[in-house]
C-alpha cells in the first residue's frame, strides 16, 4: 500500500524550528484516512452513514524533528481489527533521505452519532470482510 | 470592562520564534466570549439555546510579534450591534510593557443550527436590550 | 497560474462542523508559497538566505463554510510588489461545485533574521525583476 | 501540588463536538510548565539559558471527550528524573463533576540549542537537587 506523503507547513513548526510534537498526531489521521481510501473506504462516507471512529489511545516516539518544507513519508500498518476496535501503526521518514522521524500507534473504536458502540460485522459486513482479508494478507 | 489576559503557549509560536499570525485570531474569540460573559452572557449557553455566531469577516494588523511566555492583554470594544450583526474591535498589548502587539476586528451574524438568520430582537429581547444599552454607554 | 488545491482535514473543523475561521488564514500561506514556487522561488530557500516575509495584515470575508473532506481551490493574485512590501489576494471556491467559500488578502514585508527591513531590489535583483515583470503581466 | 485548570476553547473542538484528540497533548505542556513554575522553575528562563526539553515520547488514553466551555483539571506527576531524562504523567478530569477525561504520559530529555545532550547535574546542580528532592517527596 502506498505511503502518505506530507509536507511540513510553517504553522506546524514551533520556536525550536521543528514540527511541534502534537502535530504529528494530526498526520496520523490524514495517513490512515488516505490508506482506507485506497481500499475504497471514505471516512467521510462512513460518518455520513452514521459511523464515527473516535480515538481510544495514541502513542508517539520521536526520533528527529522534521523541519519546514521537508516532505515526510508516512507508512501505515493495520495492527488490529475485530469489528469492535481497530489499530494502526505509523512510521514517518524523511522523503528525501529516508531518515526516521518518528513512529507511533493509534487505536479506535466504532460508534454511532450518540457515541454508542457499533458492531461492524453486523452493520457493515462488506467492510468487515474487506478489513479481515486485508489483515490476513498484510500479516500472512 | 476588563481586558482579557492571555499567555503565549509554545505551540502557538512558529520558527520565527513569535506567535504564528493566524493564532491571534483564535484569541479574538477567547476575548469576545470573555467580555460577553462579564455582561452575563455565555456563548455556550447561547449555542445550547440554538443560536450560533459565525464569523462574517476578520481583519488583523500586526505590529510586533508576541513571544513564548509573554502575557498579552486584549481590550475588546463593541463596534456594531443591531440584532442582526455584531462587530468587535481588538487591541492587543504586552501586559508587562504596554507595547502594542496587534489590532483587529471581527464581524458576526446570528444564525440557528441550520445556519438560518435569527432576529435577536424578537427571539432574545433581553439580550437585545442589554447589548443596545451597552453600545450606548460605551459610545456615549 | 495554477490554483492551489487543499482538502479539509478533520482537525480543521470545529463543533459547527465547518472549518474554523482562523484556519483559512493558514491556507493563505500554503497557497502563496505554492504560487511563488511555480515562479521558481522557494520560501524555504529565501529563509535559508536570511530573508523572512512576516505578515503585516490580513483580511478575510467568509461566505460559506467548507466541510470535512471537501476540496477547496485557492486562487492567488499579487496585488502589490515594490521591493519593500508585497500583497496577495485569495479566492477560495469549492473544487466540486465552484461555489465561493471565502475571499481574503494578506500584506507582507521583507526582513532579515533580526527583523530589520531588507531592500529586495538591492539584495535580490533577480527576484525583484521577476516579480515586477509578473505584476505587469498579471495586471496588464 | 496544584492542578492546572484549562478551559476548552471553540477552536479546540472538532465536528464530533469534542476536543480534537491531539489537542490534549498541547495541554500536557501547559500543565507541566505550570507545575515546574510552582517549583520556581520557568521553562522560558531555561530556554533563555540555552536548555531545551524536547519530547521523546507521549502516550494518551482517551476516556470521554471534553466539550466546549468545559473546565478540565490536569493533575501532573513526575515519573522520572535522572538529570538526563524526565517523565511526567497526566490525569485530566472534568472540573465540575470529577469525571475522568483522559490520562497520558510524556518523556523528555535535556539538550542545548544545537540539540546536543546536556547533563543537568553538572550544568544546573540546583535544579538537579530540587528535582531529586521533589521526586523523593512525591514517591516516598
Amino acid at each position: 500500500m502506498d505511503n502518505y506523503r506530507r509536507r511540513v507547513q510553517y504553522y506546524e513548526t514551533d520556536k525550536m524550528a521543528i514540527v511541534y510534537h502534537a502535530n504529528y498526531i494530526k498526520w496520523y489521521e490524514e495517513a490512515r484516512v488516505y490508506i482506507m481510501e485506497q481500499m475504497g473506504y471514505s471516512y467521510k462516507a462512513m460518518e455520513d452513514m452514521g459511523i464515527m471512529m473516535p480515538v481510544l489511545s495514541v502513542t508517539a516516539q520521536y526520533k528527529k524533528g522534521a523541519q519546514y518544507g521537508d516532505f515526510v513519508d508516512i507508512a501505515v500498518k493495520f495492527t488490529k481489527f475485530n469489528g469492535i476496535k481497530m489499530g494502526f501503526a505509523y512510521t514517518m521518514t524523511d522523503a528525501a533521505t529516508g531518515e526516521l522521524r518518528m513512529t507511533g500507534t493509534s487505536e479506535h473504536c466504532f460508534v454511532d452519532r450518540d457515541f454508542r458502540p457499533v458492531n461492524i460485522k453486523k452493520k457493515f459486513p462488506k467492510f468487515y470482510e474487506d478489513m479481515m482479508r486485508y489483515m490476513e494478507e498484510q500479516n500472512g
